[in-house]
């Protein structure tokens, strides 16, 4: 089960390895999707990197030899580090921006979207629909890669991506600026078109399986569901973003 | 340009390759997506097979030989089959039978929709919106393929579908059995939920790049477009399908 959850093999020039060339990345401020650290290797660099890690709020897997040089060809030295395309960005900074051009904020929340196509086209999405930002958690999330942006038409190089350490803290910031939280969820019994979605608002959006997280949908103001016919019952979790998204700019005029 | 057309070469199961076997295919009645013949092959089965084809309304590709050689692998002698996946329906039997249900028909309308996931992405959303037929034409649309049947979650086994060989006529016959013809489409300034959905009612998407053919278009009672935002101003095909769909189950109360 663990090997579904280690990243594909990357294009070269996303990936730097060897603890020197991580450490200069590191230190030069890059943009940094994940670094990996083959398990069992010692050193006395693993301490300082670890600390910036958590400093930066970069995410840290563990692996075992073999999925590392599947991962990275060379001589890695036990150490690689996955570059991101995008550039991420504080949500504490965003929603004032947003308040200050006197729209109602509307965020969008990835609770464990782990497609990275379904990542990439609801990104697509959210950005034809005003959507302020993407948050997504820093684990358990597609990774921000090349095929996502492919996939998000270009679409995640325009719209804010917001990369959450602790999703539940995140979202209890964003009731705080006044941000009404509703899950879509078939745990609900009230279609979306019963909210009122004009005001400002945050969409939680949850994992193609399992949809969105039970402590999640506790801290959320409503519960809001897609009625479905049919007998799959089961929609794609980039089409229901693009449900709900519709149903807000229908009620936001266009 | 025209490779670009050229359907990939299918699993050893759904194609079947010589001029016996394809006869007997299509004697046996057997459902076929297209009957592929190389260019300059000459025989007197040529005119049978073509007459056959042109009488079960099946689509004929002309391949160059080394096309065919990409394509199928073995003695083709000069001709292949492509076994579809499903059953194909007929519009004029099943519009009776939804009136006869006390509900008021909806179906979608697929005009050149090239890209195979796209297509199964339709489907499935369409399967849960309780679409009553997807209709397709003959040419120029994505192979109905088990790549088509797997991005669908299998809805293509569920939802009725039709293939038209004259898109224009089916339109007709659409309009003459009392169903409103819509088409989504960015020549409108009507948003989608200005327009009386609950209704009998049939829905035009169209191709990626260009939308609906203006013949089509002309044919319509109402354009409606999805409004959008953002610098990309680019929706993908299947989440407008979605977003259409959701209006009608929106207007039709669930």
């Amino acid at each position: 089960m663990m090997k579904k959850n280690y990243p594909k093999r990357s294009k070269a020039e996303h990936v730097i390895y060897g603890v020197h060339s991580v450490t200069e990345a590191l230190q030069s401020g890059k943009e940094i999707e994940k670094v990996i650290i083959q398990n069992n290797v010692h050193g006395e660099w693993i301490p300082k990197i670890r600390k910036t890690l958590a400093e930066r709020e970069i995410p840290l897997q563990m692996l075992p030899a073999e999925a590392m040089s599947r991962l990275v060809q060379g001589n890695h030295q036990g150490i690689a580090a996955f570059l991101s395309p995008i550039q991420y960005q504080a949500i504490e900074a965003i929603i004032p921006m947003v308040y200050e051009t006197g729209v109602a904020p509307l965020i969008l929340v990835l609770d464990r979207i782990t497609d990275v196509r379904n990542l990439g086209a609801i990104a697509r999405t959210a950005e034809c629909c005003g959507v302020h930002a993407l948050i997504v958690p820093a684990r358990g999330s597609a990774q921000i890669n090349s095929d996502a942006v492919k996939t998000s038409s270009g679409a995640l190089m325009n719209i804010p991506v917001v990369r959450s350490m602790n999703l539940k803290h995140t979202l209890g910031f964003l009731k705080e600026s006044g941000l009404k939280l509703i899950a879509a969820t078939e745990k609900s019994d009230s279609p979306i078109w019963c909210f009122s979605l004009a005001e400002p608002l945050a969409i939680i959006l949850g994992a193609e399986d399992t949809g969105v997280s039970p402590e999640y949908l506790k801290l959320c103001d409503e519960l809001g569901m897609i009625p479905m016919q049919g007998q799959l019952a089961s929609l794609n979790v980039s089409v229901a973003a693009g449900m709900f998204l519709y149903e807000v700019v229908r009620q936001r005029g266009g």
